[in-house]
């Protein structure tokens, strides 16, 4: 890496270290409008000592004349996503007593929007705290989906290499990008969080209670003010508004643009979306008929118990309704797998997406049917683009490799005395970024406090290679990118 | 399907049930020898029956001048399979007293060299059941090996499609297909039963069940003739033995044809021979040094205990030594993902086979170098082998939706009641053709005689579907197949 290229580096992630340090007055805000001033003074210096780390870094000045070549920008967007949750875990080690490893690995969780928490005593906590674990996921949300969109065009950086590794393996290249873009794109993320928290507040949360799960459920991340989840608030209006708020942060961000922009139809006409849509229906249907024949619950209650957890883990939020890991084996198997479906490329949500598994299908189908008919030539086509070779191997590789990775962190966390269920479904929930995992110790009405630290960094790692969708942060180990 | 394309299917099943009749004399003629006349007539029903059943089929005779299609192959492979599991499992009905459910679990995990079991008591058990049980698990594992280079061409079908899809994806077409190249493969079986034998007659066994461990190591199939598997034999010389004859019917067959035909470094030039011992020399070393220093076992008796149980299980034998289920979390984690990587291709072994997984890692290397380099023009090879857009596909196809049919199996299974840990170790092992699960109930102390009927055939089925490659039974499910 040459001087500039890592000055340049510096100074970006300067600027977000800056602007994370300025969103701490939030909290501080919040803690005056609730008159806990007792924890202001952690929150000041928390932003204080950001402040003054972006500042050294912006200082130095921004070089001119010096571009950013596509390998600079994955260690820019590893080293920022790493650098932000460092210093986003101050407020945590400041007031929370609790070591740095369990503050990085909840603000870790709390920027990738993955939801996992060491915390626990959420309903008495300090509203200060509340509020910035949700505002770690609203910002690690809208950087997720703007990062690709906003931030590499305002660096003049041609290449949309990183965004296709990062976000969509080059297959939704759908809309001309352009600040228009990014702004639209802002605009409907913060209108969605003010739809959502209206309609938290009308369902029946208190104004707080309301921004927070807005936040929390736009971004897909699943951090609640409450220890009990959603199952804090009895009205059933709470947990629909909660359902059709993780389902607008799964679906692509870029359509909702389009929509706006007069293509009525481009949301209902996204394969991806009609996939996304079609398998939630379905599994509403089938799990929802199911509990509700065990239960005996009106059936609307029995829809909106499956509904809730089934949509919460499919869009990889993590929010809960009620211990769902009590449900018995099918809902339990079913649940590990949905999370690792997940919602649909250039949305928030995490895991292997659902666009991965549609091609995976496509190619399955063209190989049966060239088996059959050996001599026949195949186009093989996804919403409308020819699935070229590069597009295949990209992405059978990364849904292989995401497998992989899930395993070796599952085996890393057995080698600590982690036990089978937890070690499995804590890798797939982090590295899915759903959050909770299955089983007594970190199951929906568990905490990731009692594992061992270096657990907790493994599968803080694992969350930053999810959300970074593993190949990002696998570049940057390989000797081919440190050579010269 | 025409009739005549289904009446020389027939044909050659008959040819296989009259086989199939034949080899009962074996069972019988070991009764004889050991004087336990009384279960002579069981086998005998059970000749007769096969033998009937397969002259039904071959009296109309073989249609001439008609040759077989690919597309004809996949039915005839996979309704042979099925049709001789149906029959094989005759003597265990009749002598048994069991379900046919049963018998034809046990009769599926025989002829797919699987291991899984529901019989116990095995050490109190008529012989000739016990050696019909072995003699399926050889039958079934040259039958796997033989096939696709015997059977093929014997019937004057040129297209090497359906051993491509069976056993290689057609990356280890190295050998001169002939009727010498198969007589020398089944010569190469009959010898490495033979030794194997000896051998385990020689370190201690009685001849009896020296013969049924060959049989079961060399097919890397894993019915023992004894309740504790080979815990039972307390020398270490039996143990070592069993190493390794799996570990021979782990490489493949074609390089030991090489060997004797004077490439004398055929074997240990190829990369599939060299990934497959490498990977077992490092297990045998991390998790033998773990072990010997959680024991305090001698260190030969601490490798010995960690080599056959992890060979067991990386060949897909399924043979124990203790029960290592309770080696704790981290062992239990790396033996779930042994079996997952399975042997060779072209041996008696199941799994997704080491090379894809080798395919799989140069995929990923050079999907970083490109990232890294736009521009480079990246050569992939593999054994020497150009791995073109064709054959990575198909790897990769394979491995994804090797890795969804245990996960749909598993979600069968929970849906019948089953427990977590069982669903998912019991899909797994099958699948993959080890055998036994993990946990209290299929574990390797344990027996699959407890699950329900339903998820006893669905077991069978997954035995099936990972004994022919998925892929291979996936064809005649398409409605493609069927059109015309």
């Amino acid at each position: 890496m040459a001087l500039p290229t890592l000055r340049i580096i510096g100074f970006i992630i300067g600027i977000f270290l800056i602007t994370l340090a300025v969103s701490m007055a939030i909290p501080v805000l919040t803690l005056f409008i609730f008159e806990r001033t007792q924890d202001i003074h952690s929150f000041v210096w928390s932003s204080l000592i950001t402040f003054l780390a972006g500042l050294a870094l912006v200082i130095p000045g921004r070089p001119e004349h010096v571009h950013l070549r596509p390998r600079d920008m994955y260690l820019l967007t590893v080293s920022s996503w790493v650098v932000v949750a460092v210093f986003a875990a101050l407020p945590f080690l400041f007031t929370q007593h609790i070591s740095y490893t369990d503050a990085f690995f909840e603000s870790m969780s709390g920027v990738t929007a993955t939801g996992a928490t060491v915390l626990s005593g959420l309903d008495s906590m300090s509203p200060g705290i509340l509020i910035w674990r949700s505002l770690l996921h609203w910002l690690g949300g809208i950087g997720f989906i703007g990062m690709a969109v906003a931030i590499l065009p305002l660096l003049r950086i041609g290449g949309m290499r990183l965004f296709q590794t990062e976000s969509s393996d080059r297959s939704d290249k759908v809309m001309p990008r352009s600040h228009m873009v990014a702004k639209y794109i802002v605009l409907v993320y913060v209108s969605f969080t003010l739809l959502g928290t209206l309609g938290f507040w009308v369902a029946g949360m208190s104004p707080f209670d309301a921004v927070n799960h807005a936040m929390s459920a736009i971004s897909t991340g699943g951090f609640s003010t409450s220890d009990q989840s959603l199952a804090k608030w009895p009205q059933p209006a709470v947990h629909w508004v909660a359902v059709v708020v993780m389902i607008l942060g799964s679906l692509p961000f870029a359509l909702y643009v389009s929509t706006l922009r007069g293509h009525r139809k481009a949301l209902i006409k996204d394969h991806q979306v009609r996939g996304f849509l079609g398998l939630l229906l379905v599994i509403w249907l089938v799990l929802g008929t199911w509990y509700w024949a065990t239960t005996k619950l009106h059936w609307l209650d029995a829809l909106r118990h499956v509904a809730v957890n089934t949509t919460s883990i499919l869009t990889t939020t993590g929010f809960a309704l009620g211990d769902y890991s009590l449900w018995g084996n099918f809902s339990l198997m079913l649940f590990f797998y949905l999370g690792f479906i997940g919602g649909c490329s250039g949305s928030t949500a995490g895991g292997i997406k659902i666009f991965r598994f549609q091609v995976a299908y496509i190619l399955l189908k063209a190989n049966l049917y060239q088996l059959i008919h050996p001599r026949a030539v195949i186009k093989q086509k996804y919403n409308g683009h020819r699935l070229d070779e590069e597009i295949v191997r990209s992405i059978l590789t990364f849904s292989f490799f995401f497998t992989i990775t899930i395993c070796v962190m599952a085996l890393g966390l057995s080698l600590m005395g982690v036990d089978w269920i937890t070690a499995l479904t804590g890798a797939a929930s982090t590295v899915s970024g759903v959050g909770p995992g299955l089983g007594e110790v970190i199951g929906p009405a568990g905490n990731f406090s009692s594992l061992p630290d270096g657990a907790k960094w493994l599968l803080s790692l694992g969350m930053l290679l999810g959300r970074l969708e593993i190949i990002t942060v696998l570049v940057i180990c390989t000797p081919y990118f440190w050579r010269h």
